[in-house]
């Protein structure tokens, strides 16, 4: 099937659109899939059952790969591609592979970024798929968080109407004779904000249930984008041998999810409004994985899509666990850097599977380097400075201070590293020697340049064959810190080791609210810190390597369903918005009916 | 395949669980439809590619059946269960039939009203898919309306924050070397709302764009049930002979929606905004129509899902395109009374499709008769009073003078029409007798007593003989109105003649949004009124068949994309909202992972 690759490398679209794809009953027959595991979703994607892990409970998982990078530029420093490109490599070596990505939010697609489904001779196809609706997940998600956004406001107005006796007169049935308890919902405490995938900067701050008594309760009220909502991070971290019990698991987290407070300070849950069962019942399809393909022919499994910034930022355990039982090499991605997406994937995501990592693979940029050891800024939209396009040793050796700092972070997990230096055509031999003399020094097991956008898998066969050498070496994977220290210690750990801060600085509100969470029983649960994905530390302004900040809480709020304190530090914005120019006005049906301009 | 039938009748659910499906595949294989021409979705929905229209296109269309029914009680008077149970009673009499119905809402799915997929013994299945995502088109009719919500909020923000020369230099690119033109947007006017699939009041008036000068522009805004949008109506419009026609009629459709007016007062488009594509785009696997299966193992399409009292309350003209081709006896169901979705399925869905309908069938209970006839309020969720469980010859005669009206108006049209009672237990022999008698001394072909619901096709043998008969006829058919008659006028003749209004009244708000219309050459279109589904007037509180009443448009909207002038009648809700004990409270996932409460 593969693409004939030509040179110069065409647009990612002129790519995707001349490859023969798969039917992916037939790709998925060669993984040992059956037509009963598959849910069809039209000729090119379809979802596995989860009940597949069950069929398959006795065949060994696959070696375990995690990608992450160093600090990205805001152009990004191809970690999907890479992804997607050594999966790729590993087949090239004639190893059964699969990757494991996530689902893009449609918000930022039609922003700025236009589509992405890895770029280049490493793509995952068909791309007006995996960019735009896939096979609904993310609608699901939006859908069963607004009705619990619904069932909340209207609560809080028809309690309102009917005080005293007359609320549980008018609540009264089969079911609840008495009637239904009053929440009391104390509108200033609400967390539960809407949700909907697109960049709608005019919802962050809205007053919700205006107009007369029968139209609601009004209050300030917001908008997030629907990848960060707690049934999104629910979605990535259900857990189950079959579907069965992924979908008591998910119908577990959705009923402790905790919306606001009592005015007497209790925590009000979906399972107090009564609305945890209809939400679970509106997310059972999309709790099955999903299945595309690479440009040369794997198995890309795509489901869920949390950011890493402001939400855990991995793709779901479940596509994990299922592609352990298919392919003997899984590469998964964590998003954004190493102290982001990585720091999570361990903490959070293997914890709650259970899955033990058999390698690290690191991606940098020269690049990324150059502007590390203090590069002009880079602007997307905007011409590179000649300082990214000209041999510059200077620049790479100071700015090389960050990719040491995620080799050690990385191996602060004890599981073996590689780096893989995604190389672009002006990366001269010399920067590339010199980075991988850096990162071998570090502690790297391999430091290997990587050409998979421009030569697909051929490309990343030396990447591919360090990796596997890498998931021969005893990986001693070890968790950060222990669930059952006290929610500071544990932010504190995080912030010294991992981000290399000197202390962490709590708000009086941050204080108050963990003190809080302990109180009521949420202390013992993983941290997800939302912080900036253009540093170390909580400011994007300091590149390299920084060290000896105060890495401030700001506030802290408890993912009680998903299963993690999330602490946010610094103004964190969870609702994008549109640009002057948005990608959108390039996106259109041409008169044959193809989409154009999604990239 | 089929159920095998008990008494008494079990619940909707069990029946509909305990149903063994035929595969899709397999159905459509005896529809000739081929593997190629459809899209699975699972093993049990499938979408039919446009481009079968094409393949099929020397085909002769079969018999088209349109079900309206009298001025309904608030319980429904059982039309898509008729519209099922013909289907399946075609089916008995060995004729190859399609059933073609609307996409619920999920809205009152979860508030009020429970699943509905008909009921009984006459149900399209698999249920949970019909009343869940189905194929993910509402999701895509939301996607695609809230991306142009945003980038119209978007626009008059960077507008605004961007004054003088400074918004063409920003905007500046290739294809805009003198940046983007100022539309100016005033907030005002502004009639293009957000929508979601949930009954959520509290969005009914909001207001957006708060917080700083980067968050959007504070104004008033608000939140319609995505049924409601205009991109839905454009779905359920769009025509074609294949799949590119097809897509290139929504694209022009949607590049001429209104989204309000500049402070010059010229109309704003989708257009202006650059998204007219993106949201082409982003319903372009919408566009295929949607198959399920009747309980007895026919075809139902199920596509696009327009209410009938605030839009135009008709399933997808190429849903029904598709099913002539394939079947000799299609049964397509419109909205509420024959005032309202038949109204408007001759008047504005005939004329798109350029469909001749063949017979009209009218559903009536003997319950929704009584209640015209005087009989005492009818209560969703609480018990019937005894006037409608005992014989009562008096209200039933009193009350049949709605069903004449309804006989006279589907005669207005000039198709032949059969009375389809839809019979209960408690009916008696003589009850229907006197209904009999009427309908066919007002003119109706035939009135035939029906128990699909209880005995599935078996029960509507007789009216399925009826209908075959009926459709033997010459169909006269004609539309109420020509285009190019001036607006006012064509509300009138709806008003008088349909709803039987000595006259109407224009507010002088309709009266200028009318000549604003003619004059931006909105002119020629039909007519779609808002009204409500309790009585043939607009108020509901009048019951039977009311006459010279004065009929009141207090407002006018123009549909532009979809292609229909839109007046108000009252106040008519566009958000509906829940109930103090929802119906999501009964629905959950039980130890197995099957869905419960859903009905």
């Amino acid at each position: 099937m593969p693409v004939v690759k030509t040179k110069p490398v065409p647009s990612d679209l002129e790519i995707a659109q001349s490859a023969e794809l798969i039917p992916i009953r037939d790709l998925a027959a060669t993984y040992g899939l059956e037509e009963d595991d598959l849910i069809l979703y039209g000729k090119y994607k379809a979802k596995v059952h989860l009940d597949v892990l069950e069929r398959l409970q006795n065949r060994p998982d696959g070696k375990y790969i995690v990608v992450t990078a160093i600090t990205p530029t805001p152009l990004g420093e191809g970690k999907t591609t890479t992804s997607i490109g050594l999966v790729q490599g590993l087949g090239q070596l004639g190893h059964k592979a699969a990757v494991c990505i996530r689902q893009p939010s449609m918000g930022p697609t039609f922003s700025i970024k236009g589509g992405a489904a890895g770029g280049g001779y490493s793509q995952v196809v068909p791309m007006e798929d995996f960019n735009l609706h896939l096979t609904g997940d993310l609608h699901a998600v939006s859908a069963a968080h607004n009705l619990c956004a619904a069932a909340l406001d209207a609560r809080m107005m028809h309690e309102r109407n009917y005080p005293g006796d007359r609320w549980a007169k008018r609540t009264r049935s089969e079911k609840h004779p008495n009637g239904l308890p009053r929440l009391n919902i104390n509108p200033y405490t609400i967390t539960w904000n809407r949700v909907v995938d697109v960049n709608d900067r005019a919802l962050r701050n809205i007053v919700v249930g205006l107009g007369d008594k029968w139209d609601g309760y009004p209050r300030e009220a917001g908008y997030d984008i629907s990848v960060a909502s707690e049934v999104m991070a629910i979605l990535a971290l259900v857990n189950g041998n079959n579907y069965r019990e992924a979908l008591r698991d998910m119908r577990t987290r959705i009923g402790r999810i905790v919306v606001g407070y009592s005015f007497e300070g209790k925590p009000v849950t979906t399972e107090d409004l009564g609305v945890a069962g209809a939400m679970t019942v509106l997310m059972k399809d999309a709790i099955h994985p999903n299945i595309l393909q690479t440009l040369e022919g794997q198995l890309a499994f795509v489901h869920a899509g949390p950011f890493a910034n402001i939400a855990h930022g991995n793709s779901s355990i479940v596509a994990d666990k299922v592609a352990l039982k298919l392919a003997d090499y899984v590469v998964t991605e964590a998003g954004f850097g190493s102290d982001i997406g990585m720091e999570k994937f361990f903490d959070i995501k293997c914890r709650a599977s259970g899955l033990t990592p058999n390698a690290v693979v690191l991606v940098a940029t020269i690049r990324a380097l150059k502007m590390h050891g203090g590069g002009p800024k880079v602007v997307p939209g905007y011409e590179l400075p000649r300082e990214y396009v000209e041999e510059n040793l200077e620049l790479v050796e100071k700015g090389a201070a960050n990719l040491v700092r995620h080799i050690e972070i990385a191996k602060l997990y004890g599981v073996p590293v590689v780096v893989a230096i995604n190389r672009f055509p002006t990366d001269t031999d010399a920067e590339v020697a010199l980075v991988q003399k850096i990162a071998t020094d570090a502690g790297a097991l391999a430091a290997v340049p990587t050409t998979h956008w421009a030569d697909g898998g051929e490309g990343a066969r030396a990447l591919a064959e360090a990796v596997v050498q890498a998931c021969e070496q005893p990986s001693n994977f070890r968790f950060l810190y222990d669930l059952d220290l006290p929610i500071k210690e544990k932010i504190r750990i995080i912030a010294t080791q991992v981000y290399g801060a000197a202390d962490v600085e709590f708000s009086s509100e941050a204080e108050q609210q963990i003190k809080a969470y302990e109180q009521s029983g949420f202390g013992n649960l993983p941290i997800c810190i939302a912080k900036t994905h253009l540093s170390l530390s909580h400011d994007p302004t300091l590149k390299g390597a920084p060290r000896g900040f105060i890495f401030p809480i700001r506030e802290v709020r408890a993912s009680v369903g998903a299963g993690f304190i999330y602490p946010l530090a610094g103004e964190m914005k969870t609702m994008p918005g549109l640009p002057a120019t948005p990608a959108f006005m390039n996106v259109d049906i041409d008169e044959d009916g193809n989409v154009v301009g999604l990239f």
